[in-house]
């Protein structure tokens, strides 16, 4: 038995449970009540799970699951960063590599290895997985925003074109359901 | 381009947002919040790509995964059963069934008969992944319960007899878990 392996994995497990504190900006669907990263993370995967089909390219639906599971993780000690927030850039900032280096690092080596190399695709947006895996990322909150009157969009008066910059990269991962994205776009913002 | 397959994809996941309201009777680490059902099956595919090496026997991350993510979803209909319940039966009842069959009927038939099977495997919990799935399900809320000072076997009154029997299906899935878990029950209980 590996008992060593064990305790550092348990204690990861333990760790990680911080991530049902981080607030995202976004709201549930038809709701008042702010998500968290958690179940936003569950919320990533099972749309994996449903709409992997969709995938312009072959896909490791593994190595996705992966991907929107752990791709928050590091909001624990950086905080959630919000999609329009002006004040901050998006890509992955150093102060979110030292929280993967920590909280990975927590794992026995060969998985915190593991983990930030898959953080790390995902961050980078260049394979199909880590193309689909933000694909999802940028769908789930517009589902959101649609069926709350606009949510965040309308909250922080963001325009239909700083939106469309954001979220077009779901074009990368599915051209069927950018499609989808753009109809719901122009109804969501009157340009129908 | 797939639109009616896209559209009822899309009803399912915005149906499945109501896990998030769905509460269990287990709280958090350390914490007295109560975790909600998506929360708890994030941790739990968190913690089979964590301890996947520990499985008795080989199994297959990916189908397991697919178990954690949707073994609850039925209690958006059925309500969150709680494990030391004694006024109710623990074998997948007839309203879990319907709620699966309505839930999961949302999806494109392919899915729904994907998502039913994946289910009913994980229930009856006689293949490698479904044992796997279930060392899961029991081991988290002792994780928490440990962190909580006995959570809810205290809050209930649970003897140690009661929870050796409920949980001891650990051991099917992994004997190295088991062992862990064997020794912090019996710390919890008092009886080193
Ligand atoms: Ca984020």
């Amino acid at each position: 038995m590996k008992v060593n392996e064990l305790l550092k994995q348990f204690k990861f497990i333990k760790e990680i449970d911080k991530l049902k504190y981080i607030q995202r900006k976004t709201k549930l669907f038809n709701s008042d009540r702010h998500e968290n990263d958690a179940e936003h993370s569950w919320h990533l995967a099972m749309m994996v799970l449903v709409l992997a089909e969709h995938s312009n390219e072959p896909i490791d639906v593994l190595k996705v699951l992966k991907m929107v599971l752990i791709h928050d993780i590091v909001e624990i000690d950086a905080g959630d960063t919000f999609l329009y927030d002006t004040t901050k850039n998006h890509v992955n900032t150093d102060e979110e590599f030292i929280a993967a280096q920590r909280i990975f690092g927590i794992l026995p080596p060969n998985q915190t290895q593991e983990f930030i190399d898959i953080w790390l695709e995902f961050e980078e947006g260049k394979s199909n997985e880590a193309k689909f895996a933000k694909t999802m990322d940028r769908l789930q909150p517009i589902l959101q925003n649609r069926s709350n009157q606009g949510g965040t969009w309308t909250e922080f008066n963001v325009s239909y074109e700083t939106v469309f910059e954001k979220v077009k990269g779901i074009q990368k991962g599915s051209e069927s359901i950018w499609q989808y994205t753009t109809s719901e776009l122009n109804e969501a913002f009157g340009r129908n």
